[in-house]
């Protein structure tokens, strides 16, 4: 039976996409609108998962909308450009994160933090203005207007870059907005996963000594010998964080799970500042008393495009690589699973060119 | 019995006590150190009573020394100064605030931000460096360094000014440091009580436009029409809530009972901030995603001795009166339950000079 989504574009469209709360991928037909005067379409050759898509996959956050095509770390080659196109030509390299539209209006969009724009438009599992439903990066190819694509530079492969659409600019809009991009910052990273090793990768670029915190010994030698980190401290080694108490100018704190911030508090410096990346489904605890020497608790959610281009070009000058293990496409509901286990250092990036393949 | 509070320091004194949890004031004659090389000793016409003083005499926050004379608005009349005083002279009119001491090298101290000194003393129920025990301003006199006493200028009267050194820097400093002192501005203001009023009267000389956010419709008349508020948000009612989402700059939240943070959050612009003032016993509930446009959740706690002189002298020039009720001392039980029924606009004021009598 042909879906709606299969005929309701013009341009056919291939990929996988979980139909329901199981969260299982499989083949999936459907569309892709036309390329537009200012759309830039593109072949898709590799795509990161996020942690975001495996909620997704299992409507964990109540919003998804199935058939869900998941990706939103896309990277690629320029196939067609529509006739107002002005940035991106046939054969360039580049990539979309994790929105595809917004107002262009409001005042955030005018500050360059489409972002924060009420209206974004995600880029996989919501609506586009026209009502049609917007499909990710686990596809064959994709197509956007040229404001939501950025240009992928040469130093930077396709596969490598693909992480940085989301993890990457997650950690990095913070580590600049909130001033922790300096020698002379030490930053912490809670939680080391595929958000907390770009933490801790940007971090050190910048020249800021790093100190992870985590619930895992195990991940603390390659943290120092790998990852080149300054310190580790156990986050239930009561000693050492208390050893560490007021040393840390500010906090990445990655983890999306329910957990205490009052030992995180207690690491910064007066004043110092926790940035929360990661999204508990519940509301975390805050002890006001621990907040009292002006110490700040925020959010921060990806960045803006101007800010997203200028991170990609940041990492492809100072070698800002995330590490990744590239899957076919039939190994991704494996890769899911590994992934809810934390199995994976630190990012899968699907090889959509060379695996995905319509006849499967 | 002479209880080792009166003997104990060659300058006898007399004041009011809580000797036990039930918070009871009652008589009670102590000492007070002889005036040292730094120090200045003041006769205390004034005292403010802060809703701390009510915690305190109930060791509701589980530090508290008994007997316990409250009181850290206190406001005097220099009596005599030591021999290495520079700023001071017999006949000054003075004050001194929460604290009376701090270790003056960390950086804090180093910074002017005593108040964030990981080793201050604070004016009563706490113990100076050489173990003897602090009392505050429900009492005839007051000694402390030069450091942390403040002058009180001639535009201000000395019952006007106590609540300044509390209640008014608490507020001051954090409109100051969060950049919400200037026109443009859209500061709320949650809780309208002691510091409350003071935030309101504080913003607006600061030129900002000033919204309340309060639980009780009662208060919004005079709000309106005696502070001058711009507008006066009930905040169980869910339209008006609705209505002013994303407003608002900054909000100095003054509420120190457990309450709701998320519609509170909402009220802000992205990126924007609510500073907490007040200290609920138990933490609060942090909704992350709620922040993620950059908002800042944070805390700040009275001021350091620079910013409470330059506190007072900005109300002195700028007409920045606290609205009191004037009260001799014998009434002090009955206003403390009136303070803790919130029946107060907006601070009671001990006559301490007028009605605090050794005899009685």
């Amino acid at each position: 039976m042909a879906s709606k989504a299969e005929v309701e574009h013009p341009r056919k469209a291939f990929g996988w996409a979980a139909r329901d709360p199981s969260g299982h991928l499989s083949p999936f037909n459907f569309s892709r609108r036309e390329t537009g005067e200012k759309d830039v379409a593109f072949k898709v050759l590799y795509c990161g998962i996020c942690h975001s898509d495996l909620h997704m996959a299992k409507n964990e956050w109540r919003f998804s909308i199935y058939p869900l095509v998941p990706g939103h770390e896309i990277t690629g080659v320029v196939t067609e450009v529509g006739s107002k196109v002005e940035k991106f030509k046939v054969g360039d390299k580049v990539g979309v994160g994790c929105l595809v539209d917004s107002c262009r209006t409001c005042q955030n969009c005018s500050n360059n933090l489409e972002n924060y724009c009420p209206q974004f438009t995600l880029t996989y599992g919501a609506k586009y203005k026209d009502g049609t439903i917007t499909y990710g990066g686990y596809s064959d190819s994709m197509v956007a207007d040229e404001h939501f694509v950025v240009r992928i530079p040469d130093g930077l492969p396709l596969d490598v870059a693909a992480p940085l659409l989301c993890a990457g600019i997650t950690v990095y809009s913070p580590l600049r907005y909130f001033a922790l991009d300096k020698p002379g910052m030490h930053v912490g990273v809670v939680g080391l996963g595929g958000l907390g090793h770009m933490a801790v990768k940007f971090a050190k670029a910048f020249g800021a000594k790093v100190t992870v915190i985590s619930t895992s010994p195990n991940k603390k030698e390659e943290a120092i010998q790998h990852l080149g980190v300054d310190s580790f401290l156990i986050s239930r080694d009561q000693d050492q964080m208390k050893a560490a108490k007021g040393t840390l100018d500010g906090i990445i704190d990655t983890v999306s799970a329910v957990h205490p911030l009052f030992p995180i508090i207690e690491l910064l410096k007066s004043p110092g500042k926790v940035v929360l990346v990661g999204v508990p489904e519940k509301p975390l605890e805050l002890p006001v008393f621990s907040l009292l020497g002006r110490k700040i608790v925020t959010g921060s959610s990806i960045g803006g495009m101007k800010e997203t281009q200028e991170m990609i070009d940041f990492a492809a000058e100072h070698n800002v690589k995330p590490d990744i293990e590239v899957i076919p496409i039939d190994y991704v509901n494996t890769a899911m699973e590994r992934l809810h286990k934390a199995d994976v250092k630190y990012r899968f990036v699907i090889d959509i060119g060379n695996t995905l393949k319509s006849s499967s």
